[in-house]
């Protein structure tokens, strides 16, 4: 019998090009690994069984390549691809590694940055329309402030509108049928972000002038560092039908960004989540936005990327199981109510009904049973 | 001279009965304090200078009184508010301390509870009309879970939308002109609460039936509870038009409910929540939804209303302060900038610029020099 | 095959009276269950198949209880402990609940407090010695501060050691055999708790009088909520040869005190955990201070025991597993190495090592592939 | 009138070479500052008024330096310290940014890092020695784990142990006469480090060979990432005699280890440091352990360092104004009470007094008041 844990192309699992070539350099230490060449990325990606790569415009070509060096890498990562089998479902732009992004992009206060961050941005959607992408994720790592006294921060929605409606039109001018999936986190590397969370994004998206091309790209690690539960950020965005892009990560609450391993730091979590995905039919990448320890080489990170999908994968047969579980459905088996709408009868009949709260309290809902099964079936011991 | 920091109607400083009545119960101790009747609570607001009550339809009405005795409690608390010269800018509604609602109100797995919710609700609405309150808050305590096995949250968001059209259309068929505000909070006292943080809210307003009566009630706490900056997603609900109402308090990121007396957990963050208030011309009440320490008794209370106020009122003079500051002043001036309009021209214009990153990149910006100087000006040494 | 999962007394699971016989009340809610009676609570203790059940004074004695009352209550409850077979490994006092401990107990800045305390708890150290108990453990839940304008920090160190001093003499005197296990906890329901975490409390033992009559108690949830690794605070505690109780729950990080089932929040820190337990041959109590979500009944609160319980066993098992796969152990062997001696031959011939800094760091560590291992030992899937 | 806030070397204030030099450089973005050469380092401090500069061995000396260049290095720091009149009060050793420290350094699983670690840290020692150092900082910043697979957390402590044995007894060999300082942190760079806290530290400590020789290095920052009181920390240090150097700078909880001007995240929390480091009368030096935004140039990196010092001295001028304010001294002004002393007839005492709880815990005690009257001070208002 085979391995039912090994991914397969339907699975639609991709990793970022700064994943696997994460070199594992942070604050307080060099880098641990050689530069990993993209289309030795994309190679690798294609032996652990990945589906897609994605990228940062400057994951592929340098921040100063010419034309005709852009040219030529991108030719060359293309026949990669082809040769290994591997999509470039999504694009995004790097707004954030230059110094020139110390003071954020779209909303940096030196309007010759914001300008400058528009135009990268284009170049970049060029590059993903190129590459065959269909989503452009845009996160704004730097678009926050470590003193409010640098600007006001509804200046900095504004500024942050402005640029989003000027993508929409430069990809409906262009024909490129980018639909664009916003990216929330809190904090790091700025002291504080703005569009805190995936809740702020979808607040704004519906004053944006195209809002239908615009939803979320929600991530694991960004909610967590915030103490949130990430499935409720990931359902609201579904039920508004705004889930564009997610990153799958694993990370600690209330720490720096770890970016760990799917379902490392809290495997409960990632099970609800793969479940959700699933049961509700999420038919979009599931990406990977994580990194090796530091401690690894090369072998290591193809664990690493080995281990997030097999972790996705078994997680998925748990979700299975779940619901084919008799004791677990016995219990969340629920009457069919129907929905509340407002009349005059029915307002009235509502207000003349007696409820007995004393009786409906009572009784117990045997969540602890519900969820002792639940930990049960992840465990694998049911 | 008279003392600057004594507050005047014009303020608009009001308090929840609960606040001023909390008793100092806790999860580990009993009561400290003894009730305050409704009256007394208004004669204590009037005494220390404040403008508005508010309250939720328990703090005044017992979950289970007769008719009569409603009408006569209310009857006598309209008389106390008019002889202390204070008024019910906002009414709200007790959906999470009667066990009824333990496994939440409008999202409850019981439909009786949701429908025990509405009507509650609907009553309440009722109550702050007759009460002359024009804002009516929502905050969904208990509309969460401690296990995701309980419900979908994408049903959650269901429920709560069917909830507040609900209490929309109730609000038109009985002309009560209310503008609802909803209320987020992260956890507690469920393991996690839906609709989080106040970008969730913001999201879910515009799926809304009727969206222009529905904003958002900020609390300072409960943005910091999950360590985000407060002063962000004011600024967003005011930017997009939803700033109802705002909740004023203090609390230490990853913590309890604390509920501090305002200004006193970090006061900075305070600051520039004070200057932004005061920047933008917000009209509405500002509402402390805070208690005094568990040490305390009703002296201690009157010092805490006090205290709330009074560092609001420091703190808006500190905002003038910097306002009018030179330095500081000449450090946030900023060149007038053209917001990008997208045309044929302008898009190649754009792509056709020469940045030069470099020299953008090396001009320091000041921000410590900027915040030095907030500091001082907040410390008083300016 | 009968089920491995099920508690024998071996496995010294215990319960606080507390814990099973816990209300539902919380800050925003009123009781959900009704009083379940101390004797009750032993039935159901040992019905579930618990070996001990630990108590706070008054979770058995009324704190206004005669002398007469308290024997007689004492009698019963003996005589309850034998039927069920149920033992009393711990005894506690309540320091926290009556409003005269509102700033303090040991801490408090009223001298009276400080003494009915000392008088408190020895009365309880009278009831513990009396029921069989050998650990008295002290939380000192009230012990310190909304603002440190109270008291000088240092000086509620140097009262509470006078406090552990005297309690440590009265123990010899009466020779009750007492070891007192301190139990941290950074926050809730104070502002701020002196002694914030285990490692507070193993820097401030070896300042007493009689050290080695006192170890600690660390709880997972009072960790967590400070975001810390608890596995590392037991090693500590334990390499020190201090841990003389353990209080197992569970607890997202940055939160109010959810005290959940073992296990249910994050189940690979209680894998690790129960596998150190376990590894290094802890013989002490397995004691649960967690209560049955509010949505319970008193099944959902047999279910919630049993639960505990079942987990424990289950992670067991893993451990077992994981020290025996073969994979995992030739990731983990380790060569011995010898403990650096300082001599001067020793010094010298380290001075003069030229260590290849870069060949050391070249080697990949393989610590993603043992990570994922251990997560599918977890899981069950190997 | 001369300014008050001026910095005069008798405050002992001191700065790490690694500060004012920090590059800016995140995971997120590149160095946006030049190399700030040692000597010019030591210019700056001596321009912006600091008393002495601290340092890692690699802050000065590169890593692969021969000892000719070394010492030539060497030679012309000490001349530029001279030059500037700044002392070097402590020095340090840089375990944790050569890859080779990417599993720890006294604590890594490869004993030859082990060694090296030691090799490394004696000849810092000698570094230090030479330039006058009697304080010798341990900041373990790659001692952890992001796997507890990786080794068991006893064994850490165990081999931590050895180290800190080793290295004091290096120090009286060579009769250095280094004080040791622990510096705790809790995660970041690693997913865990261990000794998260400082009270971790001061449970070690005891446990070592020479624990005279040893004491703690608290950092605000460090505390604030776990959410924890650092006056807390640091009031028990001093009290166990343990406080032999402080770190200052600023922190949000929850969050990266951000590294603020001291005083600007939360000043009232600085403020009660600065109150109890004057009041206790601490001698040592006051470190800034902090950097510039990363918006700065050198001329904000100025503008950061005289914020750090300009506060500290506001915060202690405010400090002397807290200690003389009449109306605050009235309220913490305690009766005198005898501390515990346990004897037959004490205890018997004791056990007799009968206490009025209700009437102990009616009076209110007035700490709303004090707090806001804390702030009024702080801010400058009385």
């Amino acid at each position: 019998m085979s391995d039912p844990f090994v991914p397969r192309p339907e699975d639609k699992f991709s990793f970022g090009l700064w994943t696997v070539g994460n070199r594992g350099r942070d604050p307080f230490g060099e880098a641990v690994r050689d530069t990993l060449p993209p289309n030795d990325a994309v190679a690798l990606l294609g032996e652990v069984g990945a589906w897609g790569v994605n990228l940062h415009d400057n994951d592929l070509v340098p921040i100063d390549a010419t034309p005709s060096d852009r040219d030529r890498i991108v030719k060359e990562f293309i026949r990669a691809c082809e040769r290994h089998h591997i999509v470039v479902p999504m694009a995004t732009v790097n707004l954030f590694f230059d110094p020139v992004f110390r003071d954020g992009a779209f909303t940096a206060n030196d309007p010759r940055v914001r300008s400058y961050a528009l135009q990268k941005t284009m170049r970049a959607m060029d590059l993903g329309a190129e590459l065959g992408a269909k989503i452009f994720v845009l996160w704004g790592g730097r678009e926050g402030s470590e003193t409010d006294a640098a600007r006001r921060p509804d200046e900095a929605v504004r500024r942050l509108r402005d640029a989003v409606n000027y993508l929409c039109e430069y990809s409906i001018d262009r024909k490129y049928g980018f639909r664009f999936a916003l990216e929330a986190k809190p904090n790091e590397p700025r002291g504080d972000i703005y569009m805190a969370t995936t809740g702020a994004y979808l607040g704004f998206i519906p004053t944006l002038a195209h809002p239908d091309m615009v939803g979320v790209n929600p991530e694991v690690a960004h909610e967590h560092m915030a103490g949130l539960n990430f499935l409720h950020a990931v359902a609201q965005a579904w039920e508004a039908g705004k889930l564009f892009h997610i990153d799958l990560n694993d990370q600690m609450p209330g720490r720096y960004d770890q970016d760990f391993r799917f379902g490392s730091a809290n495997v409960k979590s990632a099970f609800w989540l793969v479940k959700f995905l699933e049961d509700v039919g999420y038919a979009g990448p599931r990406h990977f936005d994580a990194h090796a320890y530091r401690t690894e080489d090369y072998d290591g990170v193809k664990d690493f990327a080995r281990g997030c999908m097999r972790t996705y994968l078994i997680l998925r047969e748990r979700g299975t199981r779940w619901n084919a579980d008799r004791d677990i459905q016995a219990l969340v088996a629920e009457t069919a109510a129907e929905r509340p709408t407002y009349s005059a009868q029915n307002r009235d009949r509502l207000l003349a009904t007696n409820f007995d709260r004393g009786a409906i309290a009572k009784k117990g809902l045997a969540y602890e049973r519900l969820d002792q099964l639940t930990m049960e079936v992840l465990l694998g011991v049911r």
